[in-house]
């Protein structure tokens, strides 16, 4: 058994935000640690013939609608953002080039990006609007936008998302306890209910 | 406000079977009752481009998963069904006949549909296999034949659908609270807010 738990995720997902706020707390609570893991969605998107939910009829006004609810329940800051879904892939390889350096502060990264998109909804596609926030983060700005088009660093995504859909997620979040997947924020019940009986 | 709340569901789904099993006694613990209301679901999954969920690669396989540790926590009985997902339209159509005559007979029908698929896996799809069903309610099957092809229960049940739809629902379970929809068995809790504190 593994001490750690593995945190897929989306940036552009609300659901993923939501549970960015719980699952560290959720899983120290058992003594475990989080590997936390952006991925690209849009791959996985193809084989179950899906898309992000804010983007389908109908479905994209419930989301939002849940999402608020969900946020109000949690007591925690929700703005639908200015633009939907995000491009995340800026993003996603800043954090994978903080992560090989710095563990803690490509968490930390990551929290703030989705703070700024999901809590107060600024926009973070633009690699201007993420290098602000590395700023904010004492890293140096320059050296991550020169990540952004990394070959090592580009690969190094492509390589986790595919290990993601190796190991069936298709969604986020997508959270993996001792192999064992569970796809939602809604199923972090689930998850404590493994972390605390060794499974389901 | 209105004393009752909305139950939309569709037979071949299993998280309308699990919320079918909690619904009407969370309901009464805040002095509602239920209408149960069964409804084709193929119309809105066009408009949504969709599908039933066991229907998708990948998807269809961690559902069963996902169901089978739903239940486990619930303590109620679950079976993957011989045929999936089943083609409930005489199922649906016996519902309706039943729900002109008599309320508490069509949602103990609704309730043994769901068992019989469900809790024990057999195929619901066959008219024969729905009037057994009928039968052990003590119910005449010869009627309830003659119903599955008569011209006004096949309407109601296209009227109850398309009122669902232009409702909002588009997936099953759907509950409306005082026009408000929920989603999905696991919005459950969020049903249960509403009902104590008049909404989210």
């Amino acid at each position: 058994m593994t001490e750690t738990i593995d945190f897929y995720f989306e940036f552009a997902s609300p659901y993923g935000y939501l549970a960015s706020l719980e699952v560290d707390d959720l899983a120290a609570k058992y003594g475990r640690s989080v590997n936390w893991r952006p991925f690209m969605l849009g791959a996985i998107f193809k084989v179950t013939n899906s898309a992000p939910m804010m983007t389908i009829p109908i479905k994209g006004d419930y989301m939002y609608r849940d999402v608020a609810r969900c946020a109000k329940l949690m007591g925690v800051p929700l703005t639908k953002p200015e633009v939907a879904p995000m491009n995340s892939l800026a993003a996603m390889r800043v954090f994978y080039w903080l992560l090989d350096q710095d563990t803690g502060k490509a968490v930390s990264f990551a929290k703030a990006i989705y703070h700024a998109y999901w809590g107060v909804g600024r926009d973070m596609s633009p690699v201007d609007a993420v290098l602000a926030v590395v700023s904010d983060l004492g890293v140096d700005p320059l050296a991550a936008r020169v990540a952004t088009q990394d070959a090592a660093v580009k690969e190094q995504l492509k390589r986790e998302t595919q290990l993601a859909i190796d190991r069936g997620a298709f969604g986020s979040p997508f959270i993996f306890v001792d192999d064992e997947g569970y796809w939602g924020h809604d199923r972090m019940h689930h998850i404590e209910h493994h972390l605390r009986h060794g499974g389901i």
